[in-house]
């Protein structure tokens, strides 16, 4: 099955998987000064912050600061992300910064999710129910679900694909009850299990059962298949992913021994616009941002388009020593 | 369209591909025990040496020197490299050492051909009857063939599938002349300009013209796309990759800035064993030889299982505590 969308919408989250995991201390004006750049490149969507526990998340403190400091630019949709009732308390504090569109977050390894947040899948259930009161009460629309750990877990190994089918058939049980609608669902790979086969069986799955259902793909490269597992959705006709700028959230300790953030976004945008799906992104500006990004944290990031070069600006390079 | 191949046969080319771009000087030692650490990984094949001008190349002055050195274990085929006449009889020396079969060369970019050997493609394509009667003479069988730069190249942009349906017809109206068989193709993407699409552009032209020739992928993962282009490769039946070991071959001023080396073999073999394509290889063993070849070189290498870690050793770890 070959399925390439025409155009692909790239959610950027390194502010937010980025940071949130470094361990030196990076200055708020220069979080902010990475997110109004990235506001520069075309990116449709920029993930900011994390409201978290500044005890467990250090980097995540000045998520305040940070929101009220970046300059808005039209067109860009802000988001940032909680993980409970507190956090959302926290965000929904900044309506005119943020869109705060909510979904409902189940995880499919309850192994994870006792270690996580010391819940069983059913208590999350459950607990998600507690989540949509508490968006309706703020007034905050609930339009998707999340599947975190969807295809494999460190803790519980491989995850069937029949436990993703069951976990978007409770969403929709959910929906139906709070009189909502689940109009997108994202499979994160939470742990780097997927691989281009396993994306396929997954989403065919999905797609198969759900065919209108949107999908997104949230993916780690941890073990280098990132990118290829893109193509992979990119192929089943997902016209939705989670980047990070240079690869942004990759270990600090060992970024370039082992790439454990986000898919890289210039890497996936140069990709996507070689093979003719448009993604809005000017690839040359893009570029210019991820190298802020490593600036910004001191130390070499995962990303290849940064050192490799795009190849639009290398054919612009040939056709003017042609003319010459 | 998907034809995965059941099983992949993986030509590692690290000790070659890799060394040669080092630029610290490698001990002749160390260069050995890397090629005797990879034979016993269960890759079948190991490119050793280039047999290249010192000058030009110094990291390879101490080919004679290595090909004497390494331990030949049984099942493993052991290469060579060489660029023209001078270097093919140096390697003819070793017909006990090496498996000398050899291939027609050509490159689908003329720019990059005049560069790299000051010839054009008509004047390359001449200089390989004189090559074929070279190896004949020093009886040293030919069978396939390689086109460089077959998915783009920095001096002459994208070239069109055309050109390489010409090239390897060419190949045959040479094999024909002297009565020799190509058996197999192997298209280098030397400059890193493949995208999955294109990968599937091309093989499936070459495919549809010429359905009984074996195809091999030489990758580069200069702009990320290694993985994802062998992935498609897979997709379109092709079995035979190269690859390097860590990613070796990366700039050695850059080399996680920008992956230049082949593709990563632990992480290729890592993809293929989980979608359940034979290798022969045992991945654990070789990220214990990924991380030699990042001692022997002294800098961090780009391949991303070895930092990542298999999946294969997380289950029998998650199968081991639920018994417990």
């Amino acid at each position: 099955m070959s399925d390439l969308p025409k155009s692909v919408k790239i959610n950027e989250e390194g502010p937010r998987e980025g940071f949130q995991i470094e361990k030196g201390p990076i200055a708020t004006r220069r979080k902010i000064e990475l997110i109004d750049a990235l506001s520069t490149t075309g990116l449709h969507q920029i993930q900011c912050v994390s409201f978290v526990n500044p005890k467990n998340v250090p980097g995540m403190a000045d998520a305040e600061e940070v929101t009220r400091g970046f300059t808005k630019r039209p067109g860009v949709k802000y988001t940032c992300l909680w993980l409970n009732d507190k956090g959302f308390l926290r965000a929904a504090k900044f309506k005119d910064r943020y869109d705060l569109t909510a979904k409902i977050s189940l995880t499919a390894s309850e192994k994870f999710l006792k270690r996580n947040q010391n819940r069983t899948l059913k208590e999350n259930l459950e607990a998600q129910t507690g989540m949509i009161r508490l968006f309706k009460e703020a007034g905050v629309p609930i339009d998707g679900g999340s599947i975190m750990a969807a295809f494999g877990c460190n803790f519980e190994g491989d995850i069937p694909v029949s436990r993703i089918l069951e976990q978007i058939a409770q969403m929709h049980d959910l929906a139906a009850e709070h009189d909502i609608k689940i109009k997108w669902v994202s499979l994160a790979d939470t742990m780097a299990w997927a691989t281009p086969a396993s994306i396929k069986r997954v989403v065919g799955a999905v797609r198969q059962k759900y065919p209108r259902l949107d999908l997104n793909l949230h993916l780690h490269d941890t073990r280098g298949m990132g990118i290829a597992c893109a193509y992979a959705g990119l192929e089943m006709g997902v016209a939705s992913y989670d980047a990070a700028v240079a690869g942004l959230g990759g270990c600090p300790f060992a970024a370039h021994k082992s790439a454990a953030g986000n898919v890289c976004t210039e890497d996936l945008v140069f990709m996507c616009e070689e093979m003719g799906l448009a993604t809005g992104v000017d690839t040359e500006r893009l570029i210019e941002v991820a190298m802020l990004a490593e600036d910004i944290v001191g130390h070499p990031l995962p990303g290849s388009v940064k050192g490799g070069g795009s190849l639009k600006l290398m054919r612009a390079r040939i056709r003017a020593a042609k003319s010459a």
